[in-house]
């Protein structure tokens, strides 16, 4: 079965980590992912540059999805070449050896009930 | 009227079942679901693979959706061949034998007010 | 300027209008929309049919959404042919004579605290 | 590396600014946002249109979206031609000279627990 799906570049134009929680621990700490599926045969090396309002983009952000692996990505964990500001606007750009899918998400847990977002990356070739 | 609409497959990158829930009876309880929506003539029998971060893919799960019948199926009920695990990250590839259109949604109740997410899954072909 | 926008055909996977409310007046009452952009310059007949698990579609239900203007539909006020059953799941299909752009969003508000989600839905011709 | 990224036009079909808001301060103020990535090395120079249920639409509303460079633009802050009503259903068309990538956002504080959505928005050439 075929099973490369997906593009190899996706833009995701919102991106912001609430800079505070209320929840308890990693679960519930206020997050902003980016989920890739990786459902080929090949292991993706893929490249994450961040877009700001008022500086020049930050990156690249590597990493590798093993084939046939999701990996769920928190923009709060982000250290090499510079982690990502909370409280701050941006976007990003996620570029990929083979096809993957690509799924933004945010928990936003500031206040004492939490909220969620996510939508579908957009495919940009 | 043409009535078979959408693709044969679909992917979802994003997947996770809250590992606890605080809302009363099965529509509060936080859970993760596929919805489905068959708006052809000819049953649709749809193939579900999940994939994970530190593991093989599970599946396939197997489901029928009638013509001109819509199903919501949420990833905590599936059983065969194994269940789908609470708290742990995951995404889907949904394969159908007849166009169908995919939309991936969360109920969180972790905390004492639910939260939801939504989004078109992304069609692969 | 080029003002015929989107397509003639969308489908909502996901549809579910939530049994009860904790909120004051319409705004807050919980309630399932299709929001639709006519930003061309003929009116739009618009026709929506409602799926179900375990029935046959319900509709047409017909509305007109004027040249150059939006209108956010809830379920919860179709009335004819038959009312959306609360609490059920379903999906939808919306067909229109001219390019349209269709957006699903709910406001749940069963707990003390208001949850929403929101997809473009899914062209389809 | 190829960095002119999305479409020059989108569409989004919902739009509400809630009426009110619980957060304390500017980040948790009730808001609808247009979230645009500009990956390209030429500025843009975007147009936004606002369309209503029982009037004509509003704007056009301009903004410069910089080279490498995102910026999130709260439908609350537009001044010129006329501030966007809130309570009020809208949608909105974004027209740009070159190409940008548009999600749509809302963070909605009216109960004291802030609910959000997102989702991309849909390209229409």
């Amino acid at each position: 079965m075929k099973r490369d799906v997906g593009h190899r570049r996706w833009a995701v134009a919102e991106g912001y980590i609430p800079p505070r929680s209320t929840g308890r621990g990693r679960a519930l700490e206020s997050h902003e992912t980016l989920c890739i599926l990786n459902a080929g045969n090949c292991d993706a090396r893929v490249t994450i540059t961040v877009y700001f309002s008022d500086r020049g983009p930050a990156g690249p952000y590597r990493v590798v999805v093993p084939a046939r692996r999701t990996r769920h990505l928190r923009f709060n964990d982000f250290r090499k070449p510079e982690p990502v500001p909370k409280g701050v606007d941006f976007s990003s750009l996620v570029e990929s050896t083979v096809p993957i899918v690509v799924q933004h998400t945010r928990l936003d847990s500031r206040q004492p009930a939490l909220a969620l977002l996510s939508t579908i990356a957009f495919p940009v070739g």
